[in-house]
């Protein structure tokens, strides 16, 4: 059986509710239609939250995701509306969405768009050295 | 019919005004002519804003860009003439843009340069793990 | 007005018909859904060839790619249908077509499929020595 | 429900037998454990073949990948009984699998090994100018 | 004989208690279980600290990283759980772990959670010009 | 004063006419226009030659290459056109000329082409292990 | 006739004093000779300032540079003088100058100075997002 | 005659004392052995310093790493102590030594540790626009 | 109790003597001195080989490469050496040992070396499309 | 004492004569005058040969590479030139020497000869499968 594209999030219990850690994921399946020219558009999506009381679901991001396929949308537009479903859904402390939208025209487009609850601050952040990804353990 | 080169920008409403969010366009084709020896040169366009009431049309902005092929121009000049282009079309929040110029004599210039509305100020950044591109999901 | 998906590719006279030269394209927005589960597919497809008396029109090349968008097909049985329908259309003296599909279970996977019209043979490639792109000409 | 691993490939029906066409699977999740030590080693599999009447299928291949994680096997052995397996499953005209072993004892192991179907040939390759990747279409 | 994994984390004295300064450790060998569907999920782990009167000692890390090889955890979960036992054990001044799972259903996820003990304040960072790995001695 | 834009190529004689030695150039400003659209394109033109008793003088082949500049050309013709002109200019004992167009309509286009001097035969190649470039020698 | 090597710097007027910008430079040919062995030294030179009355002209700059083709000087020393001549010769808000070293003795250095004018501050930054270049838009 | 090596580091005065500015060295040649099992360890080593009246001469600097060749050390102590005796032979205003160590157990460990001379407080950051290196002249 | 450094190497049977396949190896951290100054020099070994009757065996090979540590040995020489070591050892059927060694006055050099089994013959190599890694299924 | 630059080029006996074996060696600091505008040329030189008797000597070769620093030499003379030197001071039984030169007027040029000994004939080569450089083996 067909399982079928669902703007319904889904959510999970936040497993660590007592510290703010953060969620990233990247989705680099997203396509929808540019509502001029009936064209498909395509993005790599970057989200980034802090938790709070609940998370997104793995599965229904995923049928959430495809749920823009056949949906005509301007990149400034997409961006700040999936944000929008995102925040409804997870009430999160903290959220940013990034996407990477296909060159168009000659031109590449990114749009980052976040949202912070009310009341909420970061931890002043630890900074430590930082390495780029260096356990290559294979031939 | 053939499209023509346009100094005239085009904008449409931002689609998101009660936030704060960021727009970044890649331009890689930008040549104009070099003022002192006629030759053409050559440079990538990076442009970052935070849009207030406008955000530039995309095939607008194409056409602006294409405005310089028979234009001469130094490159410390030409950035900050688009910047105020740029500026005086959207008047966004922030703008910052970056002209990154191909090797000259041996020698790589780059231009950064930047507006800010006043009275605008960012909201202090929440500061994430940082992880590069990593959604390689082909073959 | 919308511009449509269409199956029928557009071909143009071969410019230069008394050399055999090689034609690349990189085709890295093609979509189709999974026959099985009905989930979307992505792939990059590269296609060389080498043409006889036609070559295919990019703009048709497009539109013909998009028509796959709502369509369900396997891996290894998509590509080579490409590959026919090319081959139909442009009648080439050789064509290769390489989809690299993402990944799906963990595993990635790649098909090569390629033409050759009967008779034609390559002129014995002269090896020269070969450079990864080097005109790093901008900051 | 569960699923299990499985040392069952299942296999269907190749949809172009009358080319020679080739298909190339990455698998980078394959692990196993050191018959000497018992500890779990770790390899990226690249499997390559030429399908004669079969392929194999996708899911059962997962599977078959997941039964050796809890089984001893040494690099140079695991390897070449992977491919007796594949190629009893599929009976291909020709099969080449490549496994990537992780680090251990700071020495990198690789092992390449392959099966021709007897009186298979190769169609002499048509020599094009190779690409590296070059479709980033992504910002 | 086997070795065998260990849930026990062994530590040794930290030889410079009278500074503050980072141990960075990098494990891409990380496997467990998904809770959900018993197949394997693998990631690789980031860990960051600064020890106050302990230091994590490799081998008992490496057992600990392996006894994960037959529990089913959720993403978000396992990496809380890891952070907890590592403090439990080490009682550093700061710790963070960052787990960079394989993608799963075409989405990747990694999870970033950290550890500060009550009254520990990081010296303010001096800033300098950082330079990536440039000692390229080989040929 | 000014240079300027110049169709005709200039030589000077190949210091090593004793032997058959290859000439690589790599011309990363290449821009015409498109004659359906009017509107600039941009490729990266790689030339390989063995020269016969002239080699292509540096400075004229900018200008030559600054000479399409406001011409409209297809990118299968414009190639061979490229090629022609060298070498009717050089007489080369073999030519290839290799053009990387800009992304248009998603797509990526590469031309390559030859020519061979009649009776030219190029000796075989002693095939050498290769080594990606190596000498990073600056911090 | 042949131009010549000259510690003469030659500015231009800033053409934005209004604002503060940032002009970045590369010269990648930097060479002089080490003031022990005699021995010549390389270095990569990465040039960034803000501006204030003048800006440093690109074509005296490199005949500032070739200029040391045959002095010996240490590392360290050279590096600050200059930076101490472009001081003197523009007077800049701000200037950083970094010197990446050839690697002698298997040991890479680099150094990195800089000079602020009195009374200058930065103004605050304003933190983006921020992407690697990815106007990939060639074949 | 051979040279040996020494743990005796020489120093020469610092030849631009009025400035706070940056000196980075990068040592990837440095091994010692392992205390438990006798074995070779390999690491590279990041020094960054800001000089006070000495800087650390060159060839005492590798006679210096070399003299560990026969030692054992383990990780966190070894790297503890050559900050050490670096800030005892030049008193810097400020010292930061990280090791990256290579891969043991499948696990990769670097140690960061500085030193900070009382009193000295470094100058506020200038933030730049940062930039990859992007001097690619050659072929 | 220490394990030490030892010529002799050891062998298993090949566990698949009835093929041609291939063993690829990868030392990263073989070093020794350099006969006319005494000092320390480092290389990458590559080993390739098709086994006959036996395998070199992975932990007595490390041994074996560690006792290289405290000898004299000029790269040509030193690289033929240890082939002719392992060709001892394990009677390939093929043998290819690349060294990259580190730089040394400014020069990087690599030593490629091969032995052949009298009468041995390589099957004709089976051309397929080759990819590079692609499998990045991590975050 | 200041060692000086030098033509003459020294050499020592070939250790392994008995075999054709590959060196490698890379020169990434060349440089000379351009003949028609005085100004310094850079290149980076990779030598790849088949020694007979005699091996180039490392240090005599840096001497000689130094000797060009003030001599005016075209691209494509002063690489057969090279080759001719080191053909005449060696004798090998083969030799290849790439010279690829700074970029100049936005066009890089890359030069490639060799010499064959009469009589010579390379082995067919072994083809075997290749593994981009893996050992990654720090942090
Ligand atoms: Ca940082
Ligand atoms: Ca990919
Ligand atoms: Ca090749
Ligand atoms: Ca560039
Ligand atoms: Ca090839
Ligand atoms: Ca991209
Ligand atoms: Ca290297
Ligand atoms: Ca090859
Ligand atoms: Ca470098
Ligand atoms: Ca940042
Ligand atoms: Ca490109
Ligand atoms: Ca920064
Ligand atoms: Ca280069
Ligand atoms: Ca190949
Ligand atoms: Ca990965
Ligand atoms: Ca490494």
């Amino acid at each position: 059986m067909h399982t079928k594209p669902n703007k319904a999030l889904q959510t999970f219990p936040n497993p660590a509710p007592h510290r703010d850690y953060q969620i990233h994921m990247e989705i680099p399946e997203f396509t929808c239609l540019c509502p001029k020219t009936g064209q498909p558009d395509f993005a790599t999506l970057m989200l980034d939250y802090i938790a709070d009381k609940s998370c997104v679901e793995l599965k229904s991001l995923k049928l959430y995701i495809w749920s823009f396929r056949d949906e005509g949308h301007f990149h400034e537009d997409v961006t700040n509306r999936i944000l929008d479903d995102l925040v409804k859904a997870t009430r999160p402390r903290f959220m940013r969405l990034t996407a990477r939208f296909n060159v168009r025209g000659g031109i590449f487009t990114n749009v980052v768009t976040e949202h912070r609850k009310k009341g909420w601050k970061p931890a002043p952040k630890v900074e430590l050295a930082e390495f780029s990804p260096q356990s290559n353990t294979r031939g």
